[in-house]
């Protein structure tokens, strides 16, 4: 009976009809949410400047993307004789769009610390292009992020498998990018870079953070790195793992201050398994190795293996502890 | 060697070429998939009655985002004098589209329990209205969590930087969504809009959950809360965290039991910090704070601070754990 | 005040204006951009042979959701008359895409160990047939894993729901095509495709993974499957768990050996709670229970329930503690 679909009456079949009961009440209805819009101002933006435009800075990292590993990402075949045509091309149109973004940041933060906006179009420019020089040494790094991936990974058959399908690359890649935009005091921009990122990879790498080559971040889904968080070269890192801070120093008001450090300084060729949490401005020293579950609050020479000691584990046959056990045990149809 | 690209033979140079010996077999594997159709019918859904569909569900989630937030998302800007036209431009959209997926909806939990189905077209346009009536309501709410997100991270420049770039806003934002049509009855398509952000945002929020004001998820990935989990106002959860279903009761036949309180009660300003578990339809007491990794199946009094007992750690020279430790030690070129 | 938005001046209302000034540094920017993917060559694809696109990968995906759950994800109805054309023609241009995907998969793998590329265009097509004979096997495959997602769910109300949203779903299926694909030798895509579920729905499932039938994920976020793992009949997953690799053998170079037996093997009608970790080659007996957060590597016989000695909690007024505990305790205005 489960399976039998059962024939519809007349009234199943026609395509929805809208009466107008309910449609003479939309007029109120929308009265009501444009009041709501001037009264909840803090959350309509409208009538002030341009601001930043999500749609618009995910169009913009798609074409970063296919600069910094061109012939990878879109249907289009590149050829040598097309390629400076097709880079061309691309730079052209990504000066444009991260020159009128980086002027809507701009403005943006002038208007919320009620400063006069005056260089901001001369900026957004200025801007955009002291970034799209810096892509040749980005996609330098970028390949050594690519080579750390395929030394770390033994399920990696090639770098292009890695370029093409990890997660991690793409959140590594916005990163970096939202890092040099940080640099050059970009303010908004590089936020949404990288929220992007961790929307799509499931990893959260504030812009603000530094970290330094040859860096991977395996499987990565809840990886965690703060703003303040120093990372060296040559450190790996797994799915979980949190370098976070662990407590907010507030002023003589009570507000929050931002901006100090409160992150963990992780050192060259380190090394942090899975779900791991590490959290406070601690150092944890070169070539350690922080092993999975362990939660640091305090610092770790160079050269440590730091492990938790397993909490003990209770074996029992199962048939004396499905009351207790719980979860479905009982509804399981077992074999035995 | 590794960098050099070989020359190909021409058979590589041509694009591919579609021969009949492939071909001429298609026929035959389309009758196989058609008549699977047949067969595997609890998972293809034909010629029955119009259903929900996901595509349709994501355009309404978008609509919705244009009128909570106004001129954050779209590319296009809105003024003073363009505001209303804007706003009853969407309403009028999103009132069609709601009604029609609310309808769909409904009919197919009509079939679904074997009832008749008699009110589906009418209650879709009710229900659809009903619900774009609570949307000042919501954007006030909404405007809760943004300023809680903006209290409680130090990261955080601006609202702005909240609203576009937080994977939790949008999390939170369809939770609340979903939560009104959840408790106007309206089968499937809640569930379906919280999924949606789940697979988004890394944040799975069941509709059925009841949530409080200013409510704030930093960082995020991971974070489940279930069907029965009642939540005060101005909580905080961190990233991983579980409010999860410890047994599931079943009845006298074996089969899960579905709708009974299974899952945790948080009361007002309690704090969770990352990946802590909390099982079964717990209390935690006003303004407690329970710690990362915390593993909680009972209840806790307010104002209460729960730890784990930190497991002891093993600090030891790398050199001699080598062979003992195992993953890429032996494999990465250690500077020292 | 901090509501007001202060008035702009006259050089903020326009639009950008590009200048001469930036846009002739252009040409220079671009020399050294196109000079950089001759240098960083691994990480640049252009003028060697077709590769996979990952859009088109994508758009693959698309269309096999379609013939494998017809009439869920499209707004298209589909009817009884209609279904074989409508079928008919999905996998008409399925048939076209993944031949041409195939063949560029096994096209840059004989580029990548500089083999002689002789047959791809027909094995493209052959590999692309064999597939699609497939489907209705996996169409029943399918249909047992929704079938134990509404078993061991009691948040879910029917077959549909499970279908329409849950993100596990789209991580299975995506699995159960690669792991087909994998088996037929194509390299690369299988890899893409399971990569793409991964950062959709922050479930990472290699495609070489062996996994039963009445396989359900609840959840799922940060679920990692690895490589070599193999998993038996109605085995039931929670959210952030890892099956992963203890240690990476390595050959007599020091490069890392891949392709051998690394990751667990879970037997029949075993569940494994959240966040549990099990690492290397290690067994879980059929029927076993392992509880949230355990940490093995060990082997677990059959009947077995594992479960961590719970670390002593401590329990302690909020009051004496805001100093140590840290974490905006102190920013958050308690109302006691």
């Amino acid at each position: 009976m489960e399976e039998k679909v059962p024939l519809m009456g007349d009234q199943c079949q026609v395509d929805i009809e809208f009466t107008q009961k309910y449609r003479s009440q939309l007029p109120g209805v929308i009265d009501e949410i444009v009041e709501s819009c001037t009264k909840e101002r803090a959350i309509a933006h409208y009538d002030t400047i341009m601001i930043p435009s999500k749609e618009s800075v995910i169009e913009i990292l798609e074409e970063l993307k296919d600069i910094l590993f061109p012939g990878y990402f879109r249907q289009q075949e590149i050829h040598a004789f097309s390629l400076s045509y097709h880079i061309g091309n691309v730079v052209n149109r990504l000066f444009e769009k991260l020159a009128a973004q980086i002027a809507r940041s701009i403005r943006h933060e002038c208007r919320r610390l009620h400063n006069p906006c005056t260089h901001c179009l001369d900026r957004g420019q200025k801007e955009a292009l002291d970034f799209l020089k810096k892509i040749p040494a980005l996609r330098e790094t970028l390949a050594g992020d690519v080579q750390a991936a395929y030394d770390g990974d033994p399920a990696a058959k090639s770098l292009d498998e890695i370029i093409f399908s990890y997660p991690c690359m793409l959140a590594i890649m916005v990163y970096r990018m939202a890092h040099e935009i940080h640099i050059q005091e970009v303010p908004l921009l590089p936020r949404i870079m990288t929220e992007y990122a961790h929307g799509a990879a499931g990893i959260d790498i504030h812009p603000g953070a530094k970290i330094g080559k040859y860096f991977f971040i395996d499987h990565g889904t809840g990886v965690v790195i703060g703003e303040t968080a120093e990372i060296g070269d040559r450190v790996k890192i797994y799915q979980g793992v949190t370098l976070g801070a662990l407590s907010f120093p507030t002023d003589f008001q009570g507000n929050l201050i931002r901006g100090v450090k409160r992150h963990p300084t992780i050192e060259d060729d380190v090394t942090i398994y899975s779900n791991a949490t590490i959290l406070g401005p601690t150092v944890i020293g070169a070539r350690s190795v922080i092993g999975g579950n362990v939660w640091i609050t305090q610092n770790v020479p160079p050269d440590t293996v730091v492990t938790i000691e397993q909490p003990h584990l209770h074996y029992k046959g199962c048939k004396n502890l499905l009351a207790s056990l719980g979860p479905d045990l009982e509804t399981k149809k077992n074999p035995a």
